[in-house]
């Protein structure tokens, strides 16, 4: 079976065709059409459609289903965007307004979900029955698996691995409470404390022998420690997976971060810490798997 | 259909006949024979289920299964307590050697997964797909509902509600780490910074307008707070139950601390805390009804 994925962000969209072992068989590009509106965004997106079906010289009837990764809240029932705020989009039915314009069954969802999906089907994930991914970029984002499927949280609005609380009353987050995980543990976080845009440069100001970049990692990994020992308490899951900029520091950063977690983990041993394994491919795979995962 | 439940605590041992709809039909209470043995605890408990099948004058074949709630770690199959230190348990294989006795199957469950088990049954967590008890006693212990279900953990070693971390590097816990939601938010905490050994006078000191005591009340319901926003904010249950000995306090908890967590939650509603339904018969009900919830 082949699906198409399209990850639709502020700044680009993505789209590619996708096939049963996650494999992207083709895929685009485009800028988003910032201030056009929806209407402008679907023209973009059915464009992207037929020109990567013709490009792959197949009929855009032999695609079962197409995905839709977005960086918003998305209602119960899948079929509207509530809020998407890089985007503009608010209350817009977008499946129904997206079905429309390429003739092929829709699912959105929101990207963190596709991203962790994509690890669950032919990623760093793949087999876990529970386990969870931790974005660490602007933000901290994330998703969960549990009982093999992705678990959207108990009323379906999703779950934010970054704003459970690390430290209450600490310092202000961008959602307005006080201490949250993204406040100590997201790359801005990382960079802002060491006076830089490139949380890789602190990694290697650190291994160059900088003490003021080695304290100021010590203190990210011991905070995102807290944070994954947590979740571990928690749910305790079989696998953690870290993806966005901070997690490219590979093993500088796990293998400090592992033995972090090992010592505040309640259980006798302690779940893997691994790297995400899609990059930015991980929103189309996600977005095109969605269906066969509901 | 009938089933029989035990409570085997450090102190106590509590037993009791259980319909379907998780009525206590008949109960007793004997000491825990404490420094004796796995023998003597096992003489005990075929006494007790002997005596209440009498008394209710039926033969012990009507009775379906018999659960065990224990306060320790249970193996993965169900079939050893691998630590249950009030019991001075360790590596008991004590299913096998309950079911010679007294010729039922038999089910163990952790202590704190028995009690949210009876709440999803028959209590205030009826009717919920995903919820969370907390338990505020000495410690701070719990459990969750995942999909209509008990979940006992990624790796099926339990949920340590009380060792999520609450002030990442805070106050030392009995866990060894530091800042666990146990070390603020135990009856034990909150009596202990105002020099009692009840919860329930720290409420009635703050009621009668003590300052001291309001001030104490106010920390502990902050920190509590934010304990139960970092579960809604990662799985978002339908429902919180509150349960141990804080939670008598009722509305003079509930009110603020629920307003606390509005305050905290990310998303739009928060979901309702109400008090556990069932005290100290939480443990007999919830080991009688496992069976038929595996």
């Amino acid at each position: 079976m082949l699906q198409f994925g399209f990850d639709i962000g502020g700044t680009n969209i993505a789209g590619g065709i996708v096939d049963d072992d996650a494999n992207i068989l083709v895929k685009a590009e485009r800028r988003f059409p910032k201030g056009e509106g929806v209407v402008a965004v679907l023209n973009v997106l059915q464009d992207m459609f037929l020109g990567l079906c013709r490009e792959l010289r197949i009929s855009k009837y032999l695609i079962a289903a197409v995905g839709a990764a977005i960086p918003g809240s998305i209602t119960f029932d899948g079929a509207s965007v509530i809020d998407a705020h890089n985007l503009d989009f608010h209350n817009v039915p977008f499946k129904a307004m997206l079905r429309q314009r390429i003739d092929t069954p829709v699912y959105l969802q929101n990207d963190a979900n596709a991203a962790t999906l994509a690890e669950l089907v032919s990623g760093s994930l793949k087999g876990c029955k529970t386990a969870a991914l931790l974005t660490l970029g602007t933000g901290v984002g994330g998703g969960l698996i549990i009982n093999g499927r992705l678990f959207n949280g108990g009323r379906n609005m999703g779950v934010e691995l970054g704003h459970m609380l690390l430290k209450s009353g600490g310092e202000p987050c961008t959602c307005g409470n006080l201490g949250c995980v993204e406040s100590y543990c997201s790359a801005s976080s990382l960079c802002r404390e060491y006076g830089t845009d490139s949380a890789k440069r602190v990694f290697e100001a650190a291994e160059a022998g900088d003490k003021r970049a080695q304290t100021v990692l010590d203190r990210y990994i011991d905070d995102l420690g807290s944070a994954i020992a947590s979740i571990v308490n928690l749910i305790d899951p079989e696998r953690i997976a870290l993806g966005g900029g901070v997690s490219h520091a590979g093993d500088r950063l796990l293998a400090p971060l592992s033995e972090n977690v090992k010592k505040k983990c309640f259980f006798p041993s302690c779940p893997p810490i691994v790297r995400a394994h899609h990059g930015n491919d991980a929103g189309i795979i996600g977005a095109a798997m969605a269906h066969q995962y509901q």
